[in-house]
């Protein structure tokens, strides 16, 4: 039974997140479906990361188990026919042993908050991006980020319905950016809890526009407690860029090389 | 009477071009319409470039006229007040002379054309980029575009509907950038003929992809025939990014400071 692994981005917006839900459009079932139209199998896609409603990805991972062997090109051309005009596209597949879980086997995960720091309303990025009218001082900003960075207790920081056992996390990249209107906040761990970028984000951007000093985020952090909190980002500005797996695991089974399509 | 310069930046995609039609969304119109809902007046809006259905700005330039004097700032505020969530921001306003006349003041005007150079298909970019699945060789495309450089009759790259007395333009730049998956051409000249750079793109991606050779540009420029050109390139990807004004022409009128808003 092969197992594949697939690169994966998408357009958050019409979706209620990745994971697949009853009455609700998601990623995770789009796809489903799509593999359901070309190879007539029901199968599982799971994914590194269960993005949120309204969250982005340009890197989402994910594997699945399909009873026939198709070349991995032909699988993400045929994704590819089916998922045009719905915001997923499919940029790899290879085919993979299954020591390799997409979840359980990652070892980094790379998010991506994009603000974007200007009066002037959203044109093109709407959905995509978290408006802020007000200054921003990113240094303040980085400042804050150098206090969430480390192993702590992020209690503060996750969705009271996060279902994580245990609210500690080592924080290993917390990095903001400025280019021109835009901010960004990078941010790398092996994982996440539920809602936790946002919530560093809503409550940075609390300090880099002076609403609170600095230290208030310690104290936050402190807390331990969800009450403690700044505002939540919205999903907008939220994107999921980057999974990685150990070197050291030799997961990708060699194929032939693809004729599938031919040059116009 | 005063006279007001703005910056516009719009997503082209829910309109049916930039000017003022009867039962079409437009983005004059829209404008028009915002003016009237603030300043109860009925002002014409007159922009620097007349974009075709599906194009976008990012550096539109318009002027107008109203009965009233307001702060140019709070004519921004206002206007973006009333175009959130519409697609069409103001970047900015300015009280100008009126020896300014967006059009026909207007020395420069820049364009982009955005190509998405993949097999995926577009997620975020959908309607605001073309997306062209054969290998592009920019190498190729800029050679052709040498030979659209300087003083020519274009009538093999401009619409059957183009109203302009003269078919004779000086394409002043035009260059071709790859940056990763992204194709760009840039082009910038006094004044455009109607599509002449979609039609340019859409032949210049026929060199590009080696399905005409380099000479086969000259071929159908010398043959001043429309029936020439090669297939015409999406509206989606064309961008118009800024409009240039003599640099000697006085025509800002200074201000007092703006304390309209606050900061939170």
């Amino acid at each position: 039974m092969p197992r594949y692994k697939l690169l994966i981005e998408y357009d958050g917006r019409p979706f209620s997140g990745w994971q697949r839900q009853d009455n609700a459009p998601s990623v995770m079932g789009l796809i489903e479906d799509c593999i359901f139209k070309f190879a007539r199998e029901r199968a599982a896609v799971f994914g590194a990361g269960r993005t949120d409603s309204g969250v982005h990805a340009t890197g989402q991972v994910a594997h699945l188990d399909l009873e026939r062997d198709w070349h991995s090109q032909k699988l993400v051309e045929a994704l590819n026919h089916f998922l045009k005009e719905t915001g997923v596209a499919i940029l790899g597949a290879w085919k993979i042993t299954d020591e390799f879980d997409s979840r359980f086997t990652a070892i980094r995960r790379y998010y991506r908050y994009r603000i974007c720091n200007r009066r002037a309303p959203l044109t093109f990025e709407r959905g995509r991006a978290w408006q802020y009218s007000y200054p921003i001082d990113i240094d303040l900003m980085q400042q804050g980020c150098e206090l969430l960075i480390g192993h702590h207790d992020f209690t503060t920081f996750r969705a009271t319905a996060c279902q994580a056992k245990n609210p500690w996390r080592t924080m290993q990249y917390l990095k903001v950016i400025r280019e021109g209107e835009w901010v960004y906040l990078d941010a790398m761990s092996r994982s996440f809890l539920h809602n936790q970028i946002r919530s560093f984000v809503g409550s940075l951007v609390e300090v880099g526009s002076a609403r609170k000093p600095v230290e208030w985020i310690t104290e936050i952090l402190e807390a331990r407690d969800r009450r403690a909190c700044g505002p939540v980002a919205p999903p907008d500005g939220l994107y999921l860029t980057q999974v990685d797996y150990p070197e050291d695991l030799d997961y990708i089974i060699p194929e032939e090389p693809w004729v599938g399509y031919q040059k116009k």
